[in-house]
């Protein structure tokens, strides 16, 4: 029988997140700080507006670009937040997060076009890029930049044949964010050289600054080449209702409701009923769970501290990534022995990019219990090698 | 600013389905029997596993792949059906049958694949392939083989690029299906010429011939060549969930389950759960909805032929296909004129590939009372129509 796959696919490397996880559900007694996801259930009145619309029956299709109501929400929303005005027509619905970023790579890919990828990041960057046909170019982020994109790592990247630039912050894995000015700096230069951002946005409710987070399709010149991704999966604690948005210039958003409309036809609706809901009357949920994630992260930096981890303060998201170079091990070795001794799971860095090595990605999106309970076994862990160094 | 769209997103047509939607949700009194969607509200208790889920906060991912207890119910289901054995390996849960076919192209396809598509079908087909990077070849199903693929037909479109038959019976628009002995004579063709099979059986619970539906994959060497695709929302009237499934060999679904990962990451959890429901007690809802589309379609035939309306006698899904071609229209103009002048709408032909052109798709899919109703205007149409003809 002949070959049935696509030799595209087939090299492409499996996202290396989800190695640990079954070792650590045969595992008793394991703690796992390694998913992406948070710990907190959907609000209740989130999900009470999800069993309404099941109660009354709203199980059809709804039109391709998502429920009208539900668009006019995100925009009042975006407005409200980052102050930048869209139309219902700028909105797409998406199943999350993730399929506007496979969209959006679709709709604007030529074959050759080259998209700068900024490392450590969110694993499907690359991989949607190299199925839509683009070239992947990658920029090593820097620990001495507290991982940073900064203009000249930008400026250093760019080619005539650039055409797109992800801009993944509040940063998975390193929990980095850009503030104003930063922002501005790179906002120059991709107006100068005529090229287009996809800035995901998903950890966007998770600033710790006081000023929160500002996007850079806020910035004069931006708005009319940003394509901004966001959703409800981290913000909200929506993860499984599938539900993210994408919003842009009127005529990328249209390419990728044909897309969608071919590929997924739309989003499920009672996600869609809920995220309204979400919308309307979730701030101070919001709020709550961005004061715990906050509480959580000075916790596991003060700890870290304690036990001697090196660890750049992050200020977005709920990951810190704290560096193992000085135990002369690779992050995956590291994970590897800190499960099986210890019992606990955490994500080498390299599974997000190759200057990701030496690094661990540390989940806060678990109660204070666990994290309490995980942190003095990886303390076990660090003195334990620090004993051997001696 | 530099063009940002990609050439090949610009280059494919949209739907033409939904182009008539707006008007008609504009227009008062009008009737629509355009959409490709139950007219049922989803069965109460699928809902109730549904809403049952959501109190237990179940809101979380699930497993890329899907929840294993649904990846086990299909294959019992599967087993139970088409009597073809597959392991939860073999299956992959996705957001409606859309994604499934999208995804299967994608793993599957290398550039100068050629895929065949027999026309008229499912819009989604043609697009999939070629943002795949595959080749389309169109085969024209003839009504006078009663819209069947035949073997003929197919041996005349395979080249020694042809990879992959796209097998959509029970078909939208044309409601042909394929009988145990026209499928073995397929089966014979593809496999002595080594192509494989997606075969697309959204519509395998709506097959009116009393042997049921029976799938490709059942016939002998067709297993291990076929990527199976069905889903819930057309059996269990389930469209707004956003739940469908692929099986097939192990390491197509493997490939298809990378995509998946990266670009969806899993399919809506609350649906997940009601669709187990589904499975396990949904059985006599679905006999029931059959029974009734059963008795809609006796309706439409008889009524096309009391207006000398002719319609071969579709057998499956819930779609008639009646020749408009002796009034001398195109199948657009006609829907036009009829949506104008009558208020029904009907989806032309021609939006299921060119070979539908002097055809109509009337979805019976509707209530007995709105297709009287509607079944009357079209009545006044036609008869007016043969009086200028006369």
């Amino acid at each position: 029988m002949r070959n049935p796959l696509s030799d595209k696919i087939v090299a492409l490397e499996p996202s290396g997140i989800r190695k640990f996880f079954d070792i650590v559900s045969e595992m008793k007694d394991a703690i796992s700080l390694g998913v992406g996801e948070p710990d907190f259930d959907t609000p209740w009145h989130i999900r009470e507006e999800g069993i309404y619309s099941l109660e009354k029956g709203r199980t059809f299709y709804t039109s391709n670009s998502g429920l009208m109501q539900l668009r006019e929400e995100i925009c009042n929303y975006l407005e409200r937040k980052i102050h930048v005005e869209y139309s219902p027509k700028d909105v797409i619905i998406t199943v999350g997060g993730s399929e506007a970023i496979d969209i959006a790579m679709r709709a604007m890919l030529n074959p050759g076009d080259e998209v700068l990828i900024p490392q450590p990041s969110f694993v499907s960057y690359l991989p949607c890029c190299v199925m839509a046909g683009g070239t992947p170019v990658v920029i090593d982020l820097k620990e001495e930049n507290e991982f940073k994109l900064t203009k000249q790592q930008l400026l250093d990247a760019i080619t005539d044949k650039t055409k797109l630039l992800v801009l993944p912050f509040p940063n998975n894995p390193t929990g980095a964010i850009l503030e104003e000015h930063e922002l501005k700096e790179l906002a120059e230069v991709i107006v100068e050289n005529d090229i287009y951002v996809l800035s995901d946005e998903i950890y966007s409710e998770l600033s710790y600054k006081e000023e929160g987070h500002i996007s850079i399709a806020s910035l004069p010149g931006m708005r009319e080449r940003t394509i901004l991704i966001n959703g409800f999966s981290k913000a909200f604690a929506m993860t499984g209702w599938r539900l993210g948005y994408a919003a842009g210039p009127k005529k990328i958003i249209e390419q990728m409701t044909k897309i969608h409309q071919f590929a997924i036809m739309c989003a499920p609706t009672t996600s869609q009923y809920a995220a309204v809901e979400a919308l309307r009357n979730g701030d101070s949920d919001v709020q709550e769970m961005r004061e715990s994630y906050n509480q959580r992260r000075r916790f596991l930096m003060h700890e870290f501290r304690e036990m001697g981890l090196e660890c750049f303060e992050p200020f977005g998201a709920f990951y810190a990534f704290p560096s193992i170079k000085r135990f002369g091990m690779t992050s995956e070795e590291f994970a590897e022995r800190l499960l099986r001794e210890e019992k606990v799971a955490v994500v080498p860095g390299s599974a997000f990019g190759a200057c990701g090595e030496g690094y661990l990605r540390i989940s806060y999106a678990y109660s204070m219990e666990d994290l309490k309970k995980a942190l003095e076994r990886l303390k076990k862990f660090v003195n334990r090698l620090h004993g051997k160094e001696a």
